[in-house]
């Protein structure tokens, strides 16, 4: 339970508040003489990037990876790789009464309670802003697996009540980043995006579900108790600001079937076992089958509304507050490579521990 | 990512496996002075029990624990708590072609191929009867929480597509252990009851959801980023065996809301901070806010069913197979108090770690 | 930090008290199909046995291991192997005012300030008994050793003044069991013996050096920085009951050297780097480099005298006390497999996780 | 064993390699509104720097921290502290025959054959610039510690064949800082300086001993399995680059003792339980017991000498070298605030821990 760490061999340590002087990491695990391909990382951090487009917040962070350790000639050395993301303009201004005021949902008063002292400029430790560490040993990680000739794609299947009506197996996920909303359907993405403008429009935000597929991981990643593959996978999607909830394979859906319907038999493919459904979601006992895993991730609407809403401040007084500023109504766009990143680290590490076993 | 152990202070390592001599496990962070009530231990195994009704399987495995160090004179030292329960009849017998067959959507492929062997004559450390070490040491946790005021309730609230229709406040939880399929309210229960009779009778299975409450958990559990309380208490529930899904507060309900919708207000109450609603289920960045606690375990049905399925065997032949003997066709019952153990764990893990603060 | 665990993938976690049911543990990370050879584990069991010469305290333990999971068909299955050894004879007996005493230079009163109870029957998890625990998974890690060639010797180098003045590579180690005290050199041995009976008829007891050599190490065991190889072989020595000092290489003896003096220059032995000279105890920084490792293990006297000594007890009270029993005037040739299982375990563990790299 | 941290609680993650862009790591665990004190911190390094003195290596590296997160306002904020040194002067420069040479006694060849891989240009993590890193985190857990009245004093005790012939308690440890070798002797200083002198001269290198001492440690801290409170310090201990060798209380000299010699009797002041001698060293059953710990660290001789030495290269060539630049000839002086940073940092970490009990 180290609280900023995630990960036994493959392992990010991360660090920094919205608004301190940086946020970075440092990650462990990387195999010598991975290239570091320092354009790719950069591209994911783009992805994740405000401002990026209409419906992200217009918040221009730049947010440039720095390395300052662990990479030599172009090349991972096997000692940890540290990096950082400068955050600009944490000059001091005026807070007003933000520093005093318990934004509703938000940590304001868990932090309080919790460490006696916050840093009310921002959410701290809570702000989304520390995602950008994930996102970078994230990158890393996808380095790392597509030289196993695993890959990770996540895409938006839904917002609000608009829902992608196909599985993953109908869709051409090449198409996920050909829109501003990241789902792979552009008829349903237009309609998301529209949804995504009205929201914005009237100051509020929406929720909705991300959902990701990885391919060819091979047989054997995961522990049969504690650390089941998916186990570890909800964990790190837990861990992602604004997530309620995980599934994988049929999920809450199977809660309704029977087991003559949600088994899935074994086949032959040549000298290969397969299943002949996947409704497991590539995973069983908690260890992958070789079948393509995938898995949801629920997000509810942000906290921050551009409304007036009751609250108290820490000196107990009920008030009302505004919100100011520039936030995204939905963060789905922006979290699909967040999602991404955290199951690329998850297997990373799986697959390093399972090399005990060769 | 210690596959065998949960937790960090307070801390569980199991071992064992279905048709071995014994399971059981070590129990490190019992603060001492903690009276250890063998009493409540017993009767939460007893819950979790086979044989106990109708719904559930008639094996009857007894599962008496035996406690082995950390306990003196009725309370514990602070040293590491062992316990085992002893497997019963695990004679060597005739286990024919069952050593060769891969049953669908059992964990037997995936196991043979991570280890290169496993114990043919049950599903090893996949098996449901490792959760019996959970139970102990979820009882042992229990009993240190409830010296702080904190109890933990789960129950059954779905059932194929049979689902309790009232929200957790709504009911009277001290009614769950009123029927065998534990759901607090008496018609549902009957209508669980019944259907899962006639899944018992198709030879089949059939899966559900248990809901669980934490209340009176104090403000400040969990910690802001990789072990956010509900990210931990994810990793928890996904790790029992069956479980599909997690989400707590509104959970995925909560993506088709609006900021507006989903936040929750403060106001005060004498001196003390609360929240008109609780949609955020009591977490608020990651850190318990004070109010109850709320989650969703989705359970996939077993994958044990009385019927032939197709499969293939460890030769590579595409095979039929019927799995004999007894077996539950629905496991919510009986995963009730196994909720309620890793909720105890986890919660009490969190709280002990908390205390540096203090 | 845990306290009950060492190591990481290959990893022992212990239990037991020296007047509980039993002590035992659990082993993780025994690779899947070693061999485990029972004959040879309680062989080691034996080496550790109290009772076993007329030099070391004729309690008769016995100490028959008993395997309860992880193993099938005689081979590991890669699933945790728990174990206990029965305690004899934990009838509860009049313990009198030992309940109160605080020994000196016990545990006593340490643990009654740390937990504000304990097991006053005994030491605890203080006990010598505890190392049991560590001689069964330490004999496990040399079975899995020695399939890698790698083999691990350890003997008594020093009693009280009585020193062996010949450096290991001059000596048959192959001797060292060859008598009771467990010294390669039976002219010394005969003299540590004597010795010893000399200091048990005067009612108390000595201490001493244990050396031990690892060949056979593969190079690059270790990592640069915190988990040094000598920094865990270290923490390991530094575990065990009564020791108080830990030097590898030249070690205390290097602090008066110049560097001119000290360092090892490398040579080509056909195509493999070796070093001309091994100053450095096969470890460059803090990683193998496939010479001997060799190190010393400095013990204390134990403190259990049959004298008369002034202490307090638990009312604050300055008492005169004298301890009854049976007790090892030298803990040396006893402690001599508990060094060796400790190394084993260390050596098992750096291995498994360097297999990362291959 | 995560290579690259030391600590549960408090916990620091290093990074960084000497010629890389910068150095530094994470601090978990300060605990919040802990005042952080920079001045302070920053001049615990100057006491590393190198440079300082003429008995030092004249290379002014200056090593300023900067904190990157963890800190508003002068105080810590709970949570991690990231701080980064930046390495001055790392251009590309010519490193010619550098890359190939195997020094003797360096990580070189076991780098390089453990990673298949390195950073040619200096030691990487291997260097003792790492060290940096431990030093401000030590002095975080030096303000920490000193909150509660507990204070780290080390100093140089022995260098060659010169020692120290006084104890602890003989000494006014406060002279510590007045000469440039750091031992609170001024004559024994004053050989000692005049000693490594002559050795720089001779282009070779000197080893020695640090002592340490801890005052006013809470009865209580340490486990008493595998994190004794020595065994804990003896793993931060040697985990310090050169060094070989660790005891504590007695230490080496305790196995020449007999158990009438060696215990420590307890006695009453006033109501408080003390030991009237303290052979000990202020742990008892690896947990400390109120007197004063104190302990020694053995250190070799550097093994950077600026005479010609037989080596080999990465063509597996034997060859001669000879290294050029600055270097210090005793590393001890600069050491001395290292061990206390690591010493610091280990009681930091059980105390934390240790709240679980309160």
């Amino acid at each position: 339970m180290s609280a900023n760490s995630f990960g036994t061999l493959f392992k990010l340590t991360s660090f920094g508040e919205s608004h301190g002087k940086a946020v970075g990491g440092i990650i462990e695990g990387v195999l010598p003489n991975t290239i570091i391909d320092e354009d790719f990382i950069q591209s994911e951090l783009n992805r994740r990037r405000p401002g990026q487009s209409a419906i992200t917040t217009p918040r221009d962070e730049k947010d440039r990876v720095e390395f300052l350790s662990g990479i030599f000639e172009g090349k991972a050395t096997g000692t940890p790789i540290a990096f950082v993301i400068w955050n600009k303009d944490q000059r001091s201004k005026d807070y007003g009464n933000i520093a005093d005021v318990y934004r509703p949902s938000h940590a304001d008063y868990t932090y309080q309670r919790k460490y006696g002292i916050r840093d009310y400029r921002g959410g701290g430790r809570s702000s989304a802003r520390e995602t950008i560490a994930r996102v970078v040993a994230g990158a890393i990680a996808k380095l790392m697996l597509q030289q196993q000739g695993i890959t990770i794609h996540a895409f938006t299947s839904k917002v609000g009540s608009i829902q992608l009506d196909k599985d993953y197996t109908a869709l051409d996920l090449s198409n996920t980043e050909n829109n501003i909303v990241r789902c792979p359907d552009s008829d349903t993405a237009d309609k998301m995006i529209n949804y995504i403008d009205d929201v914005r429009k009237n100051k509020d935000s929406v929720g909705g579900i991300i959902s990701c597929v990885i391919k060819n991981a091979p047989v054997g990643l995961g522990d049969p108790v504690f650390n089941k593959l998916h186990a570890t996978l909800g964990q790190a999607m837990l861990s992602i600001n604004a997530v309620k909830g995980f599934d994988y394979g049929l999920g809450f859906g199977a809660t309704e079937l029977k087991g003559s319907e949600h088994n899935d038999e074994f086949y032959m493919e040549g000298d290969r076992v397969r299943t002949k459904t996947n409704r497991s979601g590539g995973i069983q006992g908690g260890i992958s089958n070789g079948e393509d895993i995938y898995f949801n991730v629920a997000f509810k609407p942000i906290a921050t509304i551009l409304m007036e809403q009751n609250t108290v401040n820490k000196d107990g007084e009920e008030i009302k507050s505004t919100t100011q500023g520039r936030h995204d109504p939905c963060v789905l766009p922006r979290a699909v490579p967040i999602v991404e990143a955290m199951a690329a680290i998850t297997i990373a590490d799986h697959w390093l521990v399972n090399k005990m076993y060769r």
